[in-house]
């Protein structure tokens, strides 16, 4: 039963095999994101900390933070904006971080000013990265998000990127960093341009658990990038991904597709005790003001309705 | 790989392990539908008819047809009225047919009016069942659903149920009917009375494609029996299942929650070769007119602009 320990300060999150689904909040990311890059590069995080707010409000549990701006020289810009960006948001939230950056300098200036125990994203198989991240995820004692592709770039056959898992948690093992602190992104495909992507992804999930006992997690709307209702589609492959094994993803915790099927998931996977999330969720939230319409007078005889019961326990 | 081969006089259904996922349209059925019980006893056949034309214009693969208006002396009553049910049925749509009864009697007046080669729902693994209804499955050269419980009742343990299919199998063999003519159901039981309901089905769908090598189907719905938000969590069970290798379920093609499970899980397995059928639904309808919405300009705008994409190749 491998749990995964990330914490901030005064808050605990577990990844874990036996435990419901973990949501990271995928929000604060300027990747792709030019209005919100803009804002950052010019010292204004106003964005950065109303998006910490909200994902905490809509469920996440961990909140990845990113502050890759620029492509230009971002050994140079990215650690001390990493810094600032850190303290923002653990100003703004009590929820455990991801310190996610390609840029092993923004890691450390990340590890330094991060508290409690963050997750690392990410190592790869590459050489030069296991040998500048190791270290560094071995003497802060954190767990890490091991993505599986290599020198070689991202193969298309699912066995070879758990062979390049299996690679990164034995390297691991030498600077003493335990597989339950690592974290395997199998990489997930674009569907509409790898047709097996599905299955892969599912494949490796199940492979991942059984066979290397490790947690896994993913960039969950990559699979539907492309594609039109790309919401639906994102939601229902989370969903299916969890009953095969993946125990978090990077994901948008404003979706409500998302959640919903993260939820779903908690039930069927049996991780959701007594269903008592997925029936707090949608007692006390009837379908019309879920969506954000005021409640008819139906929806709101039957929330009181709810409520009086549940009062009378 | 495994077909199962329905067809009415003039369309065939193929459930199979690589095709996409069959839909049994489940409306015509009185059971639980007291007021539609009431109109079939009184000869009144119009909500048949508009659910067989609804539920094809829904995209149902199969339509399910139950004739059980009573529980006194269904062996008199319900013969005749699957007879006209199916009569009725058949002149409104041109789609395969699935003749559900628990009264045997009823299963043989079905199967002589039935034109085609319908799917008889159900066998059970009953000693009395096997005796009666295996030879008629024979004797028309028919699939049949096979339902895993026996005279002890409903296992708790999937594995139990696992052997009961089996069992019902090796029956069958016995009288000439090939195991790719039997769809098995290994029985889905409330997630709210069950917590473990979603994991057993799962390993038992992946049980009985491996090892027996079956296609495999379930009343859908009874995941969420008496949960709040039903066909949200029933459309994440479809999906689900689907990826564990559920090849067809009885379900409400009426439902968009289950309808677009069943669209994104043939997306992820795979079973929507370059994701053509889910790209013609949501590209060609906008949200909001699936939604039954008048289309705004800007969606009009859109679907104009789709249009001429299309057309130019």
């Amino acid at each position: 039963m491998t749990e995964t320990l990330v914490a901030s300060q005064t808050k605990e999150a577990i990844i874990g095999f036996e435990r419901p689904f973990c949501v990271i909040g995928e929000r604060i990311n300027p990747t792709g994101r030019k209005k919100l890059a803009a804002e950052m590069e010019a010292g204004d995080f106003s964005t950065v900390e109303a998006d910490a707010i909200a994902q905490a409000a809509a469920g996440a549990h961990i909140l990845d933070v990113n502050a890759g701006v620029t492509a230009v020289d971002p050994n140079e810009t990215e650690p001390p904006l990493m810094r600032k960006t850190l303290d923002i948001v653990q100003a703004a939230t009590d929820l455990p971080l991801c310190i996610d950056s390609s840029v092993p300098a923004a890691l450390a200036a990340g590890l330094e000013v991060a508290k409690g125990r963050p997750l690392v994203n990410s190592v790869t198989g590459e050489e030069d990265r296991l040998e500048v991240i190791l270290p560094l995820v071995a003497k802060y004692n954190v767990p890490v998000v091991a993505i599986s592709n290599d020198e070689t770039g991202i193969s298309e056959d699912p066995d070879v990127r758990f062979e390049v898992a299996k690679k990164i948690v034995q390297r691991a093992a030498d600077f003493g960093i335990k597989s339950h602190d690592i974290v395997v992104d199998p990489l997930v495909m674009p569907i509409g341009a790898m047709g097996t992507a599905g299955q892969q992804v599912f494949r490796l999930c199940r492979r991942l658990r059984e066979e290397l006992k490790v947690n896994t997690t993913c960039g969950a709307s990559n699979i539907s990038f492309g594609m039109p209702n790309r919401r639906v589609l994102t939601g229902h492959f989370l969903a299916m991904a969890a009953s095969h094994g993946m125990t978090s993803a990077i994901m948008n915790p404003l979706h409500d597709e998302d959640m919903h099927a993260i939820f779903a998931a908690n039930v069927l996977n049996g991780t959701d005790v007594s269903c008592r999330a997925w029936t707090k969720k949608f007692r006390e939230a009837p379908k019309a003001a879920v969506e954000g319409v005021p409640l008819s007078e139906q929806d709101e005889r039957r929330l009181a309705r709810e409520n009086r019961r549940r009062r009378r326990g």
